[in-house]
């Protein structure tokens, strides 16, 4: 077993190969100066099952084409099984027409990794499970709610037995309902109401009351921060009394974190799937437990 | 026959469509504000043979993935033979192992063309046409020299009888060779030499004179700008009258017209294969050449 760890690993990699006790190979990578990337294996011996490294965060066109410029080259190199780890699948929310005429940009991604020689395929907490099924190889997607639960609760949270769960929208309750078995509280989803009288939108919990409690937000993906900024601005105004946010992917385009900041939330983390100032919730132990899914590993 | 423009179409299936007098479909598009891309369809009926347009210069990762989104979803829609045509195919120069354990990134992009839906397969001037011979559809790798020739002749040049023409490597000796042959006159190629006492490097023609003469060098892709940069100060402290320059590709990295022009360079023309502010020819007429030679046109 050989983890090879692509340009955008980001740590990823050198964790799997400690928790397994393998073989780490870092590609080496560079950008020439028109833009175009440059793959290299440190040896041309691969003969053996491989565990490839790559997330597809920004820029994620340049992430996937190295990935594929990986997998393929593993391939010529004699690579037996290749298990393609990406932390973060980019393009998972392009899964459908939305409208007529769009591109379902997810099933070209997933597409091209089965087709350059992936066997087997790993991902976190994908906007839509659904779209795995497309894939005819063996995969995981594997959540990251309990190292994040775990990280919030150890690090943050002092009053558990007065804390809430909340996931930003309905979608997302099952991670909420699985944070909150963690911690042994309640959870809710936030649903977004306008004041009939002032137009103000809210983001306020559906049923559980927020007066006093301690929130903490789970989602998957924070991009803009705008919708955890509106529900901390509106848990607090009715009377939390602080609010922490955990999410797998922090994005995090243009000025979220100074969004969310400004809108009073004391924390928050995600994890190390996309590099970004509060990435440091680790994931190597829940790929570990995908790989054992999949057979790859005892 | 539908032409169909991507992103990075670049007028080129404007000039096909009208010198077709077929249909011609604009890909909508746009790029989210994390950085991926969009492409959708202004119709859901493509059910007729379909020339797909999209160059790969920079960025050229993304304009890669937008071809790849065109194409699996133009199958989608019914599309019968779909001929690709790529006037700048990136990643060309990755051609083969320089070093050992390199990807042959070429490979890694003809393969997906091919993969996600291309009958037929056309570019423009290619780097190494040998890449070619890895794809299983037709392909033709058609030449700018004739139009770039032209151009230059008819835009520039006063005194035809008085001009060579030089390539700036071996390599490029055929399209040399072609060029001359429009203009009626010799040709040569170019080779850097280093002065034994001064150590200064010079680029000069093999063998023929350049005193007194207008000088017209033809090149592939104009990347730094360096080696063309180099030959005119060189033939033109030798005495060349004036020197034009032409490329298929004009990548022009960082200040390489300034550099060119420094160098003393009178006119630097490209085709719109890659767009710039040299980006003058059209290669309209080529294409249908190409598409003539694959049967897809009269």
């Amino acid at each position: 077993m050989i983890v090879v760890g692509g340009p955008a690993a980001n740590g990823v990699d050198e964790e799997l190969a400690n928790l397994l006790n393998a073989k780490l190979i870092k590609v080496e990578h560079k950008i020439f100066p028109d833009g175009e990337s440059y793959i290299r294996y440190p040896t041309t011996n691969l003969r053996d099952n491989i565990i490839l490294v790559q997330s597809l965060y920004p820029p994620q066109d340049k992430h996937f084409v190295e990935l594929l410029l990986m997998l393929k080259t593993a391939k010529e190199f004699g690579a037996k099984k290749i298990i393609t780890v990406v932390p973060y699948l980019a393009y998972a929310r392009q899964d459908k027409r939305f409208l007529e005429g769009e591109a379902i940009s997810i099933n070209v991604i997933l597409e091209a990794i089965e087709h350059f020689g992936t066997d087997a395929f790993i991902t976190v907490d994908i906007h839509n499970p659904d779209s795995l099924k497309k894939l005819s190889i063996p995969y995981v997607n594997t959540s990251a709610v309990k190292p994040l639960t775990e990280y919030v609760r150890d690090k943050f949270i002092h009053d558990i037995s007065n804390t809430i769960v909340l996931s930003p929208d309905k979608g997302g309750i099952k991670r909420a309902r699985k944070a909150a078995q963690i911690l042994g509280v309640k959870y809710d989803y936030i649903e977004k109401v306008r004041d009939r009288v002032t137009g103000e939108v809210k983001a306020l919990p559906k049923e559980l009351s927020v007066e006093g409690k301690t929130v903490f937000i789970i989602d998957d993906i924070i991009s803009t921060g705008g919708t955890i900024a509106l529900a901390t601005h509106s848990v607090l105004e009715r009377g939390a009394k602080e609010v922490y946010a955990a999410c797998t992917h922090a994005l995090l385009v243009k000025n979220a974190l100074e969004r969310m900041y400004k809108a009073g939330v004391k924390e928050v983390v995600s994890t190390v799937s996309v590099p970004s100032p509060i990435s440091k919730v680790r994931i190597g132990s829940i790929i570990v437990e995908a790989l054992r899914e999949l057979r790859v590993v005892k």
